[in-house]
């Protein structure tokens, strides 16, 4: 079968699984997901030596090291993934939640409910864990989905795509309520992307590269996750000692993540307190720093900050600093080079830590406290299908709400539009 | 300049200008809404006349005369655009509602706040008046906004237009609040929804070929509007005279929307009873039927129903009409033929009623009454930039909240993950 015709039998059968999942009962759906993680921890062996196969391939196209860890499963790794799943079989299900509605004027009543999307496509890199955690999202939301990831994992998403969709059909489930694109060729992402009136949305996770590819393509609505261009603003009446703290931590806790800091902001009147004992525990912790004039006159281990800095996701231990005359300039700093993702002022003033809030364009925008914690489970969702950085249906961390849409149920006893 | 260069300067002053706007308070965008409906009332000869040159020149090239009419402006219809503008004042202002956050076990306080969306780009056909909604719709909500009318309503537009980014100009909001794409070179909308960054979302409003080349070509996110092919399913336990009324309603009160019926399916024990009465009452309207071979066997004037009479959204007094054996089938066939927009059972069956809800998945399911309420006002939203066939962010009629996104709000005092 050519690609075109594979991806859109799978997503014909999504939307017929979607049918049904739909008017799936919540207690089918968790009982659905628990079977899913058991399905995980009793077939460990299988699953365990698939990922081998995988690692082997790598390895032998010299795959580098982060990327090889990302792509080894151990049997601490796939009890998190089990876990994950019976996380989200105890949240509360959103399905057929009244959202709104009332009676109108003519008699009819209009209820506003929560239903799910429909077919959700997740497009993502050779991380398998994501394969578990967004299958549990969306059969728990009762949405059928397609998952897509990077083909370095593709036999380990075959076994383990395998073991969730039987698990879903031992209860009674769709067995295409969670399907694998499983073909190497790069053209079925395109496929997929296209199938209109069939994916209901598709979400990219993972690099800058490959979501920019998805929303240059897709015809289908998209959600952009994750960039994240976050920067922290220390103002001239910050508590230093708290500023030290908040900035070590939003850069130097988990550089991996979109949410951590990328560039510092600092006000001139700060400068001379603050600067010196952040720079000194960012060299002590091996962050590599590149800074304006200014920053460079605080210390020789400082390299000059190109226009490129500015803009860096850098996802590592490095980070750009700059020196602002004014909040304002920093809020312009940040409107020009910030991805509206995490943003943060560390001030004691009121008035402008309201300022800042109110003006600044992001999913989220702290006073005192680490970017880090943009987060579903740290935003209290107990879960999180990714982290959207556009406005539209969701913005930041995304849970279980975000995976549904609505619909509008009218009763009448004869009413005529006149 | 070229198209692209237009576009992108445009585009980039609508984003200067939605900063402001985000900032801007309810009575200063209530008092720019007001002044704009003045504006439109105090230049009616100016606005005429610019109508005129669209309507002279549509006229050569030959336009028919459901487009003149579209096109065509006169006082009562200028009055009904400043009264728009008046009602849309009169709605309360979403943009800093709270709707959701709480405290969190770390102290840290988190608040979601409805914000603007910021840039909306509309594009639509030759109907004046969608420029005035949508410019008011957008100012409410704090969205800064870029039309792309119809080329045959360049004069009337750029009239309207320029008045009303005058009148918000005069009010303290960026002149630069509303603006139009004033050139015919259809590039324009090309580059308009392809300007990723700078344009949060767009919208598509007119007839499935404009929608479906905006979607095809957009790499921003859109929202699709108004494709409707309706059914109303009239059961075996609907109460006939009921059921003959609703129909009636649904298909004739005014067939050009796209919350019209256009195609009825009948329960086979229904027809009997309900067909005759109907099929008169239909062609004493002069309502064109397409029926299958029942359909045929109680009228002489029952044109045979092909398949692309299930697919059509008619407009006009077109209708297709089939005998089921079932609600299951009628379900099948909306599934198979319908947009997901409006959808009707007439039945006294309370169980039916129920699960036809539950199950067909269309924007607004109704239960006896027609589908010609599917409207932003009907609903109590006070006003409609459009219905929404999709399921992300919006579904079925756009209010005032549906132009929103929103944004999280927190509050530490030096908190750091762990």
């Amino acid at each position: 079968m050519d690609t075109y015709a594979l991806v859109k039998e799978k997503a014909l059968a999504a939307q017929k699984a979607a049918r049904k999942l739909a008017a799936a009962g919540t207690e089918a759906k968790n009982a659905a997901l628990l079977a899913m993680a058991r399905a995980l921890e009793e077939n460990e062996e299988e699953i365990l030596a698939a990922n081998r196969l995988d690692m082997d391939a790598a390895r032998a196209k010299g795959l580098k090291s982060s990327l090889l860890d990302r792509l080894r499963l151990d049997p601490r790794r796939l009890d998190d993934m089990a876990d994950g799943l019976r996380q989200v079989a105890a949240l509360p299900d959103p399905i057929g939640e009244v959202i709104g509605g009332g009676r109108r004027p003519n008699g009819l009543t209009v209820t506003k409910i929560r239903v799910p999307l429909g077919v959700v496509a997740i497009i993502y890199e050779a991380r398998p864990n994501v394969t578990a955690d967004a299958a549990g999202l969306c059969l728990k939301t009762g949405n059928a989905v397609i998952l897509k990831g990077g083909s370095e994992a593709i036999e380990t998403n075959k076994a383990v795509t395998r073991l969730l969709a039987a698990a879903a059909a031992a209860c009674g489930l769709p067995q295409t309520s969670v399907q694998l694109i499983d073909t190497a060729d790069r053209q079925a992402v395109i496929d997929l992307i296209q199938m209109q009136g069939l994916v209901d949305l598709a979400i990219p996770r993972g690099s800058a590269g490959l979501i920019k590819a998805v929303v240059a393509n897709s015809k289908v609505p998209v959600i952009e996750t994750g960039a994240g261009v976050c920067h922290t603003y220390v103002d001239e009446d910050a508590d230093v000692a708290m500023a030290v703290k908040i900035c070590f931590n939003a850069k130097v806790q988990r550089p991996s993540t979109c949410n951590a800091m990328e560039t510092l902001l600092v006000h001139r009147a700060a400068a001379p307190a603050f600067l010196p004992p952040m720079l000194a525990a960012y060299l002590e912790a091996g962050v590599e720093l590149f800074g304006d004039e200014t920053v460079q006159s605080y210390s020789p281990k400082v390299l000059p900050a190109t226009e490129e800095d500015w803009a860096a996701e850098y996802g590592d231990l490095r980070l750009a600093v700059k020196v602002v005359g004014s909040m304002d300039e920093a809020m312009e700093h940040i409107a020009a080079y910030g991805t509206k993702h995490s943003e943060c002022i560390v001030t004691e003033n009121f008035q402008r830590a309201r300022r800042f809030q109110q003006e600044v364009d992001a999913a989220a925008v702290y006073v005192n406290a680490s970017t880090r914690f943009t987060d579903g489970n740290e935003f209290g969702f107990g879960a999180e299908i990714g982290i959207s950085t556009q406005k539209l249906h969701a913005r930041g961390p995304m849970g279980l709400p975000e995976l549904t849409s609505y619909k509008y149920l009218i009763d009448g006893n004869g009413q005529l539009r006149s």
